[in-house]
């Protein structure tokens, strides 16, 4: 990575408006002078799709990327990472970071006894990937139950992140679940949004690990040093609607800035 | 239209699976001896994104139907038809029928007081237009509430047409609503899945309206003949997973069958 330079310039890709919360943890470490956002919002979401549509995708989101000076690409989107990750670093002359060997390392950080129950969410497509699942048993994690919970993505989408729906829908999802997991894989960028309607299901016990705070970590852990940035300026781009993910940036934003 | 032809071909498009309630619809009447079905899985839902990128698929659409010697195409999708339908018209060289009209002339034989409450249901792109409501406003009808229901198609994708999942989304959706209305236009082809949570929370009350059944009258009405055809071909085709879609197929055809 380039960490000598002055300026330093992250892309940031995702399917839609999800990645945005990587976003979050990316200005509050000040990592970088310049986040430059695209989300696919003319094909979202990804999660549903097949595994040669969103290499694609994936592809063609680094020939937007080459129009800018970028120094690294960070794959918000979990259902990217899980499938198209090797394809794009091919492509691609910066390094490409995902976010699903970060969210392995910063549960690694905080679960040390391997006989821990893990929950990993995620879409259709990064379950059906296996990736999480795999990485976790390769490092002797016995207890691993995962989820394909794609419905609430549209629901965050929507604005809502907790109430009825959110709870009809993690019991129709945790149905066979039995006992509180000891941490939850949110892997999913929109899952931090109700991250909190999650814990709260489960006692407040589990762990949550969230893409964001993973890829920064593992970011920082990777040379970049935190907070030596301040203002870092963000731009958006998207390929359907950009004025209603300018609107939604500022919303949860904001939301964080509430906190 | 060519209903001289002894063959005749229609295809319908749609955004995804939704557009297969109307296929339903079709194979029921015997419209037709062949049905090409087109859905854009790899870029659904529609709903969600702006007009132009609509009208563009629209237009891919069109694209796609001309390797195939159709006779008429029907977009299945209510947001295609309230965003592309002209533009769509103008690429073919057949003619192109949406739903929307349909929808509002199958109201309009049910439903002649002017005073009766119309609820509007669909994507928000398809209420963002307002084609319904300026239509149905245009016949004299008064009392006329459009709401944008979008979080139904997901969660009828996910296989889930009753419960509590619906039940609490209908809580929101419906908030506002003080009485049962006269009639519901389900506008959007995922609709017709859960007609009859949507008909239970109102009472029983409610007269349903169907883009697939609607469809087939407004053809019937302009000259198709009903029962001509017996054994409809049906040929699906996909922009993403055609697999899935074609499972997706045989589950909703069969329901229908076993109903």
């Amino acid at each position: 990575m380039k960490c000598e330079k002055d300026f330093l310039r992250v892309g940031v890709f995702d399917s839609g408006a999800g990645g945005l919360t990587v976003v979050r943890s990316l200005l509050r470490e000040g990592l970088f002078d310049e986040i430059v956002y695209f989300g696919d919002t003319a094909r979202v979401p990804y999660g549903t799709k097949d595994s040669n549509t969103i290499i694609r995708y994936g592809l063609e989101a680094i020939e937007f990327f080459n129009n800018f000076d970028i120094d690294i690409l960070v794959t918000a989107c979990n259902t990217v990472s899980a499938h198209a990750l090797p394809r794009m670093r091919e492509k691609s002359d910066y390094p490409v970071y995902g976010v699903i060997e970060p969210g392995i390392r910063a549960l690694e950080n905080r679960i040390q006894k391997r006989d821990a129950d893990i929950l990993v969410l995620g879409t259709r497509a990064t379950i059906d990937s296996a990736r999480y699942q795999r990485e976790l048993h390769n490092l002797g994690y016995e207890r691993v139950t995962a989820i394909q919970t794609g419905m609430f993505v549209p629901v965050v989408e929507e604005g809502i992140f907790d109430g009825e729906i959110v709870e009809a829908m993690m019991r129709h999802y945790f149905r066979d679940i039995e006992s509180a997991p000891d941490a939850v894989i949110l892997g999913c960028t929109h899952f931090p949004l109700i991250s909190t309607a999650i814990e709260d299901y489960f006692g407040g016990k589990p762990v949550m690990i969230h893409s964001g705070d993973a890829i920064v970590e593992y970011l920082e852990s990777h040379g970049l040093s935190p907070g030596a940035k301040r203002d870092t300026e963000l731009r958006i781009f998207a390929s359907d609607n950009v004025k209603g993910l300018r609107e939604i940036a500022r919303n949860w934003l904001e939301a964080e800035h509430r906190r």
